[in-house]
This record gives structure tokens, C-alpha cells and sequence, in this order.
């Protein structure tokens, strides 16, 4: 299984480092995760090159992280700055480092060679830390391979049958649903508009009429971070006077089985309401965690670790996204891997 | 690891299935088990091909079977008859279906050519739905190949050991244990008897005497479904007057390494007693999931997934039945794979 | 992976086995562990010959072992000497046994050659034994090879890392810490002088002064045992009459990658104060099970089972002791393979 590595991943939510540093499988590689002095995330190998203690069982000192085993001390490049012990003579190594930036709220990684990280490629999430949303987040580590999950965000027919009577309803399918894809550069888009349908019962509080035009605009940019621009409006109404629940999906492969899902969902609507803070908490923890999650997860266990093309699925009208997404992410690794072996 | 395919497996209790679907991993196949309409057993893949989603996990419709990821509907057949989505066009394509009979309270499916498949071949278990007798029924998967079962089954010795204090007795061994083989077609039976003997423990309520003449005579059908022909009664009396407990020990290979144990316990007194029925209930309990099963799970983890016999273990004189069912189910696995190799 | 075999190797502590026999994979072999009628020791394989059954999980028959399976019995010797069914034949077979001596409340086993096992090259653990001492003892199973917790053990500088604020102190380092190393024959000795210095926080009870210096000699016994001669004594002081608390630290290879770890400490002060013994119980398990072992363990899981060396690690000046105890080892396991095939 090989990952796109020339591409920003997030690998995290930016509250999740502060005091303590955080070490994450991403792409297979542990990486230590914590925040500078002044501010800034760094990014490195978790592997003390001593003893290979995971350094985020260590402590942050300064804009440097100590190893918790024997006291090795390593600056924000990876240089080994400092030895407590003996002689106290400082070995030459230096650690793996990482592009690292933290913008919209996301800690994004740079996997592949740093010289042509360019933050200009990383997605918009502003919304996340606009004062005209407020979001609210989560984060899930599914044991299946990151396309699956892609799968599941590019097709949404699944949630009319895996979602309905929560955050969607049996009525946002059939004749109701009507479908849009197009691609464009390294992004694919999967739009769905629902006209005059009932607001989902979990979403009905944040838009309380008995029908709504519902759309659902998904997309994706490579490898694997989706957005999804989701609206509630008057039938017949201007989309932008209604309600906005946009939401991100940002995946990072942490083995080839195994990926981080960060969600977050947020609204323009009861912004200072903790009461509507709780409810997205416990519709996402319901739809992501106990409705998605186990039917990806034993989709990847029937599939015993397969690719799911070699398998010859079933391809259906609605899958023309997700088999799409498919294809980008092939074509962007084929034409990757070949650039590596021409250097 | 081969199985015998051309056979009557059990798949599950009849009243297992009912408007909750069923998935089983049975011969290292994922089956689907659920009731149509007209009360019939439908067996199928458990597998969707559209992405691989478990069956089991969406709902019955009918005599169908609806998708829970994206709503995909399979009738009885294995033909796909409806896609909620799109432009609603139906894929080609039949899932594997397996000839499966509701016979004497048990689920039986045939693994194999569904052209040989005859009911004729299904043991007899009209005791489990006899008005004459009550049944406890229960099921056990037991993290051990399903050979090793059926040693421990044609093999009694070992209850005067295991069960010792409880389904039976330290007396129902050494001088005490008559024993008798013999074989004939698909059938090995393992037959014993201990004659004046004290009931055993958990036995006793059943038949209140000081002594008693005991009959277990086990009776195995290839491949792996065993009846236990059990009786007490009078010292030199008539064994037909006696109390009756005959039990199934129905076994059916989930995979290489882990094997589905449907055991029942009936009895031809106290029909109608609920306390009975508990007491046989926490019996099979104690004595198959606390005392055989760790046993046999011990020795499967010591033998590390290597066949018995190649193992080179000490043989027994009353090792004779448990042999000759191995030696039995080889030739038949042979003589299946000459044929499908032939053909 | 190979282990050095003609080697003794603590399989328990003595009062570990009394009526109940006990199971312990050592050197990846099932080993079964009883005390016999006249109260020595027995080493045998755990595996029935039979059908492979534990013999732990039978019973202790004088100096015999019935097994609970079936019910055969061996004597210590490994000979089959009842089968309790049928025409009670024994069969002809003779399980392996081990040399195993009962001293210094320590089980000592050796398992390698019996011809070469000489109970002199048993290292002395007298005061665990000793009226003047009062030792409290522990187990814990390691995830990790045996060699990774030499490492930790024979470099005290992680001392001051991960156990500071309990049975070490940050001040046990830098500039205090005074390290030698020596060698001779099959033992490595790393000692370690910490001079006026404050007790740390969790030994202080024993020894309630403001100011100490503390002696820390780790004494590695190939392959596998470990002695740590610790004091504090008056600054300046004469050692011989201060505070003792020798330690044991045993290992024995469950597995590759497991490992049996039989921790002890004992004390020359408070001898008969169970809040002492409970103190030392609660530092133990503290600084071993919820310090050490959780870091032992990320390391292994960090090295994936790869070889230390072969991970060509940062070497340090402190980390002379633990290096010349793996070359020691390669060594004697070189030497004994070359042997073994020589013969
Ligand atoms: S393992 Fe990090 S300093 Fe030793
Ligand atoms: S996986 Fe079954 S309908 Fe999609
Ligand atoms: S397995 Fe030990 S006597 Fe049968």
C-alpha cells in the first residue's frame, strides 16, 4: 500500500497540543507533535535515536522536548542539543522534522519532501475560527484504510439507510435526491441537492420548519481532506439566507489499516448556545463514531485488507464520486512514485 | 486446512433467526441466515457486492434483504431487485445462495454442491420438537479446530476428569466404564457403560436413586454432528423405562481455528418444569464453556494450529472412537477432493 | 531470536508453588512447576503427550502429576506411571525434565544440557533468606525482549528520568552521578556513586536524614540475573553502617518478545514494620510496573522486534555497561552454538 507523501495531512486539531507534546502514527511513521515556546507546532520523529523511547512520553522544555527515558535533549530542528549524563558530550544526530503548520484550526503535516511544501495548498478551513460559526470537533481512529472512509463521505446515499431518523432521513433518497459531480485540478465534488424535504430529525432544532431545500456539497481535495457545505434553506429560498452547517472530514492515514478522522461540524446559527454545542456533540458522536465507523469498519474486515477495485465491486450510478476520487489518488501516487524513481 | 464440503452443517438454532437477520462465519465463508416470509430459512453470501458491507447488518424486507449502507435489496435468490438510488437500475449479479433446511429445531445448510444436497442425509433430531421431551439449548464458539472437539466428545474418559462433581463422577471411570466401538458408513459410534454406579451430581434430581445403571452412547455423523444417547436407569433394570437425556453436540468449523458448538440437553422427565430447565441450563453452561472449552482451547494453543496426528500423541485403547472419526473424515475429504479434481 | 540455554534461570519464587502446580512459558517452552511430597521442586514439560493438555491445569498426586484432561500421571521423573482406563496400559513415554533447586527463595532452572548444570554457578541471593533482612517480592511479565530490560537496568541514569519524585531523584544525576564499570567472567558490574546527596522521597522513611550518599551497584549475571547493592550511609560515612536495600531484578525469556521479570528489595532497617512492607510494595509497583515497564514496553514496540544493534542506536558514555552486557551475551550464545554444532 503506498500513500501520497507530497501533500498536507492534517494531524491534528490545534487545541490538541499545548503543555503536553502528542505522538501520532501518520502514514505509518510515528511523529511527535507539540508546540514551541513561541507558539509554533513542530513536527519530528517520536523515536529517541538512543534507546527509541517515544519522545512524547517525555516533557517540553522551552521550544525543545526532553526524552522521558534518559534525558536526551532535542531542539525544534531535531538536533540533539543537550545529554544530562557522563561527559555530557552531545551526540550528532538529527532527528526527522516535518513541515508543520497550524492554520484554521488544523495542525497540517507535510509527509513528502519538504522543499515543495507550499501553505498555499492547504485547504480552507477558516470558518472553523470565523466568529460567524462556531464549530465543534472530534476526533475518531477508524480501523480501515483511508479510501473506505473516503468512500463513505463521497457517496452520502448512505445516509439516508446508516443515518436515518438521526442526522438524516429516509426521505433524502430516491427521487428526492438529486446528484452533481465534477472534478476539477486535484479536487472532486460531489453535490447533492434534497428540495422540499423535512429537516432530519437531529438538524430540525437549527431550522425549525417542516420542509427545507437541503444541500449537501461535498468536496474533496486530495489525498484526503473533505469539506462538506451543508445548507438549510426555505423551499424555493436563497441558499445564503439560511442556515449553514459546514463540516470538515480530514483523514490521515495512520497505517495502511487504520486512519485518524478528525470531524467538526459547525453552524452560523445558536452561536452561543452550550445546549446546541451538546447536541451537534452527541448527533456527530452517534453518526461517526456508533453509525459510520462499525459499517466501514466490518466492510474493511470482509475485505481482509484488499483493495476494494481488485475486488470487482458492484459500481453504481452514485458511486461515480467515490470511484472518481479513486482514480485522482491513483493517478497523483503513479505519477509521484515514478518522479522518485526518475530521481 | 480442508473441510469436507458435500455435507449437512449446523448453522444455528432454528429459533435463532426470526426478523433479525443472522451473520456466521461458517467453513470460512460469511453467511447470511434469515427467514422469509413464508417462514422458510434463507441462506446466502453475507457479503454485499456493491462494498462489501455485511448483510446482516441491514434489515429483512419481505422474503428480502435490504443493504444497511446504501439500501442495495437481494431477494431469497441472491438477485439483486432493487437500488433505491439514481436512476434506480438494478445490477446484475446473484449472490451465492446455500441450500438450508429448518429441520428438528436446527438450521441445517449444505457447504457444498447444491446439486447432491438431500435432505434424506440429515440426522434425525425429532427429540429436540418431540411432546415428549423438553430441550435446553445453547451455543458456545470455541477458539479451537472443530477436530479437536470431536476428540473430546467420542472420548468420555475424560468427563470422570473435567466434569468430575458434576455431569458426572469420579466412578464413572477405570473398572466402572464398559466401552464399545463400532463404525459403519458415515456413522462412528463411541458406546459406554458404567452399571451400578451413583448418579452424578448435577444428575441426580433427574433419576433420585442410590445407584443406577448408566448409558452414554455417542454417536458421531460425519463430519461433525454427534448425539448422545443418554439413559439411567434401574440397576438391571430395563433401559427403556429409565430417565432419558439425550443431547446433541452439533458442530459446524467458523474457521480454521474456531468452531460454532450448538449443544442441547433434553429430557424425557419434568417437562414442564422451569427449575429443571434451569438447572440443565447452568449444568451445560459449567460444564461446556467452564470445564471443556478452556481445556480444548488450552490444548489447541499448545498444539499451535498443527494436526493432531502428525503431532505424533501418545495413542490410547480409548482413543479407538476419536481415531477412527479422524481416520473417517480424511478418507471422506480425500475421496471429496479426488472427485472435484476429477470432475 | 536464540537464547543461551546452559544457564540457570530464575522460573519463580519459591513460595510460588506449594499444592497447586503452576505453568510458565520459559525460553518459549511450556514448563510445568510443583512442589513434590518431600518438598522439592519439579521442572517438566507442561504438555500431556497425550492430547496436549497443560498439565498445570490437573493436579499435584504426591509427588506426581495427574493430568486433568484424561487422567494420566507421571512421576517427576516424566514417566507415564498410571492411565487410569481401559486395560490401564501406560504407555512408554517419558517427558522432558529439567534440573530445577529450590535456594535463596528462589526457583533456579537450567535449560540447557543437564550435564552441565552445577548448582555452584547458582549467584548467591542469601538475604532474601536471611534474619537480617527483610525482603518484599514481586513478578511482572514484560512485553519485550529480555534484553531491553538489562539495558534499562544495567544504565541507572533513566533512574532519574523516569522514577524521580519517588525511588530516585533528579538530583541523581549530572554532576553527582559517578559511574565505573567493570567485568569479570560472565558478570558485568555497574556501579553508581551519588555523594551528599538528599535521599529520595520515597527511601527517606528508611533513612531520615537531610543528606546521603547513596551507593547503587548493579551486578549483571550472564545471561540474565541481576543484583543491585544499594545504601545510604552518613555523607562521608562508612557504608558498611548505614542502610541497606539489596534488590534482585531476574529475568527469564517467556518468548521472544516477553519476559518473565521477578523483582525484590529488601531492608536491614524496620525489619518487622508491615507499613514499611507495604511501602516498599507500593514504591515497587510503582516504579517498575507504572514506570519502567510502560517505557520497556513503547521501546519494543517502537524497535518493531528488531535487534538493538542492528538499529545502530545513539551510543552514549553511560551506556558502556549495558553494551558490554549484549556483547557478553553474543558472545556466549556464539560460543555455545558453535559448540552445539561442534558436537
Ligand atoms: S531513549 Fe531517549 S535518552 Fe535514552
Ligand atoms: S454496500 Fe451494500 S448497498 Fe452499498
Ligand atoms: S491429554 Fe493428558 S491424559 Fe489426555
Amino acid at each position: 500500500m503506498t500513500f501520497l507523501r507530497n501533500a498536507w495531512y492534517p494531524a491534528g486539531w490545534s487545541d490538541e497540543i499545548a503543555e503536553k507534546p502528542l505522538g501520532r502514527s501518520l502514514l505509518n511513521e510515528p511523529v511527535l507533535l507539540f508546540r514551541a515556546e513561541d507558539g509554533e507546532p513542530v513536527a519530528m520523529s517520536d523515536r529517541c535515536p538512543h534507546r527509541f523511547a517515544p519522545l512524547h512520553l517525555g516533557r517540553v522544555c522551552g521550544s525543545a522536548i526532553e526524552c522521558g527515558y534518559h534525558g536526551l535533549v532535542f531542539d525544534r530542528n531535531g538536533h540533539c542539543i543537550a545529554n544530562p549524563h557522563g561527559d555530557r558530550s552531545v551526540p550528532k544526530v538529527q532527528l526527522k522534522t516535518y513541515p508543520v503548520v497550524d492554520r484554521g484550526g488544523v495542525l497540517w503535516i507535510w509527509m513528502g519532501d519538504p522543499s515543495r511544501a507550499s501553505v498555499d495548498d492547504i485547504i480552507d478551513t477558516e470558518f472553523m475560527v470565523s466568529p460567524d460559526f462556531k464549530p465543534v470537533a472530534g476526533y475518531l481512529l477508524v480501523d480501515a484504510n483511508y479510501r473506505l472512509i473516503i468512500d463513505n463521505l463521497m457517496d452520502l446515499t448512505h445516509a439516508s439507510y446508516i443515518h436515518r431518523g438521526g442526522l438524516s432521513s429516509e426521505e433524502y433518497g430516491g427521487d428526492n435526491l438529486h446528484h452533481r459531480f465534477h472534478q476539477n485540478g486535484i479536487s472532486v465534488h460531489s453535490d447533492y441537492d434534497f428540495r422540499n424535504v423535512p429537516p432530519s430529525p437531529q438538524l430540525k432544532p437549527f431550522f425549525p420548519r417542516d420542509r427545507t431545500d437541503v444541500r449537501a456539497y461535498m468536496h474533496l481535495t486530495a489525498p484526503s481532506s473533505l469539506y462538506l457545505d451543508f445548507r438549510m434553506s426555505e423551499v424555493n429560498g436563497d441558499p445564503e439566507q439560511g442556515v449553514r452547517l459546514p463540516s470538515l472530514h480530514l483523514l490521515c492515514p495512520a497505517t495502511d489499516n487504520s486512519t485518524h478522522y478528525f470531524y467538526a461540524i459547525a453552524r452560523n446559527v445558536a452561536l452561543d448556545d452550550p445546549d446546541a454545542d451538546e447536541a451537534i456533540r452527541q448527533t456527530t458522536r452517534q453518526a461517526f463514531m456508533e453509525e459510520d465507523e462499525p459499517m466501514i469498519r466490518a466492510c474493511s474486515s470482509m475485505m481482509g485488507g484488499a483493495d476494494l477495485l481488485e475486488m470487482k465491486p458492484v459500481i453504481l450510478k452514485t458511486d461515480v464520486a467515490a470511484v472518481r476520487a479513486r482514480m485522482l489518488l491513483d493517478k497523483l501516487i503513479r505519477a509521484e512514485n515514478n518522479m522518485i524513481e526518475a530521481a
